[in-house]
């Protein structure tokens, strides 16, 4: 490759040892914070932020969480960020820092963890947070672990919400499985909707943590909080047992991605309220609101670009999703759809 | 089973979904500390302790990490949960939270997840450290992939070094690589020494991570200090390049396991001073001491339970081993001795 600065080439990661790719790892994370130690040391070395400490981890594995035929690996990188990330995102706290296990095949392209670090130090760019270590580990199958280290003044569980607070979801639901049945050949879109099958298809392989959103939402009085990660359905059902309360929620005011609608009325067997309730991978965040402080954190997240949209509430009875009890959108969830 | 406690019998993980096995984790991590929240939602929510924030991740992988032809499912949680600690004894920090990336094929029988659950609980319990939360995902090998936070007063990094420091070494060294070739089978063992033959094999297997001697040192003025998990040639070498010195050690002083001796005397193909110079997985510490504090040193790690060894001193000249260039034991190394 002449005309490019790309010094991977068809090399394997196996020609580099451990320290060599660790060697790239501390080149690519540059210098630390000002009494911060990164990569190179045994351990990170970093300085506690106000507030409570947030720990999440999350593990993404070839062929089960990513698809390297409609995924490059900066997305791979990208989206191992992002997903963590949204952890942070949904107790209303900030991403600080992550760390990052990279398992590698022998005969893995260099140019696949030269990738993953590039996509991985994107997100964690967009985000305001650092990658600050990490392990290399030789596997029979690529896999990306990325641990979150973040910060929360007043941390929203799962189970805060009370009898009455209004359900709350941030804003489009169904795009990234729409998305994902389009990256894998599921349904065809037409050519004069090139645009709207490309923002699907971002929204699956780069999806965005909601942080700015998490942090709005949890200052203006959200008394619970989840991401969108496995469908509607399920997570709703995960922060109502959490809380111990039923709902009552109209699914004709779940937002749908207008993109999801468009596409749907020209490619057969796209559902949109299917795909919004039961798609999973949004990483939108639903929230329980108190009534009176629903039109505030609207306002607050409008000025963030954000739409905030009410579909329901919180009830002492069974919780329902339209006509239907919460179960069977559970039981429809994110790994009935994948394995469409 | 009927004799047994064990509920868990012939099953395999793929009869719970994913929640079904978290809900396992929740159940045996057991109530949080107060004010924090451990497993259960979005993050783990933890109150920062005084001092750096320490952050560390090791992944293990089975066929390449592990092999459970000769280790137990918990062998594995205990080993992972230890191995990242030792990060933090390196600094001279103490391990407070860990979370756990556990990877699952969908015939990974549940006894195995449940085994991996109790080593890792057994390793935190025994540093008093807790599991706070993880993730399951499914794969085609298992894996276990531990973050390990810490705190230190007063880190401890590689590159502290200075010219006349006395190069000291904790407990005794060799142990975990003839442990190894042992239970690999490579080397036979007399009957009577079955009871060295287990030391050894421990050490391999159930590496303890020397926490309380790491934060002595620190607090005795080591200048610099690193984990032997590769081999005291590769580890030196981090260290003094990291330090930016050299160094002259003198081998007959490099402490060797008693037990490494006496095997080695009954059973072909051991060499003693190469298992302690290039085995790896010891979880030793290697430390520079400023002369002065040395004696001091030695006398808190007695204390302890530990011995402290003065192999040598950081040189401005080039980096000795005994007669060699340390470079030669560098290359020696754990992955040698690993593919023998």
């Amino acid at each position: 490759m002449p005309d490019s600065l790309d010094t991977s080439g068809d090399r394997t990661v196996s020609e580099l040892e451990e320290d060599g790719l660790v060697a790239r790892l501390i080149e690519r994370i540059g210098p630390p914070a000002t009494n911060e130690t990164w990569s190179g040391d045994d351990a990170a070395v970093l300085n506690p932020r106000a507030g409570k400490l947030l720990a999440t981890v999350d593990g993404l594995i070839e062929g089960v969480d990513y698809d390297l035929r409609y995924m490059s690996a900066a997305d791979v990188g990208w989206k191992a960020v992002m997903t963590s990330a949204s952890d942070c995102a949904a107790m209303g706290g900030r991403p600080a820092h992550c760390l990052a296990t990279v398992g590698l095949r022998h005969d893995t392209p260099l140019s696949f963890y030269d990738g993953v670090l590039d996509g991985m130090l994107e997100a964690a760019g967009a985000l305001g947070m650092a990658l600050v270590g990490g392990d290399i580990t030789r596997a029979r199958e690529t896999s990306l672990t990325v641990s979150v280290l973040g910060y929360a003044q007043t941390p929203v569980y799962r189970s805060g919400a009370s009898e009455g607070d209004t359900l709350c979801v941030t804003g489009s639901l169904g795009a990234a499985a729409a998305g994902l049945r389009a990256l894998q050949g599921h349904i065809e879109i037409p050519a004069r909707l090139e645009e709207a099958a490309a923002r699907l298809k971002s929204r699956q392989i780069r999806p965005r943590a909601r942080i700015e959103e998490g942090v709005a939402l949890a200052e203006r009085g959200a008394t619970a909080m989840i991401d969108v990660s496995d469908g509607l359905g399920i997570d709703l059902g995960r922060l109502l047992r959490a809380s111990g309360y039923g709902c009552e929620v109209d699914t004709a005011r779940v937002p749908i991605s207008e993109d999801v609608i468009a596409v749907a009325e020209q490619a057969a067997g796209l559902n949109p309220l299917e795909l919004a309730l039961a798609g999973g991978e949004d990483y939108e965040l639903l929230a329980a609101v108190p009534e009176a402080f629903v039109d505030d954190a609207r306002r607050a997240l409008r000025e963030l670009g954000c739409s905030l949209t009410s579909i329901g509430t919180v009830t002492v009875g069974e919780p329902r999703l339209g006509a239907d009890p919460l179960e069977k959108w559970e039981k429809a969830g994110w790994d009935h759809l994948r394995h469409v």
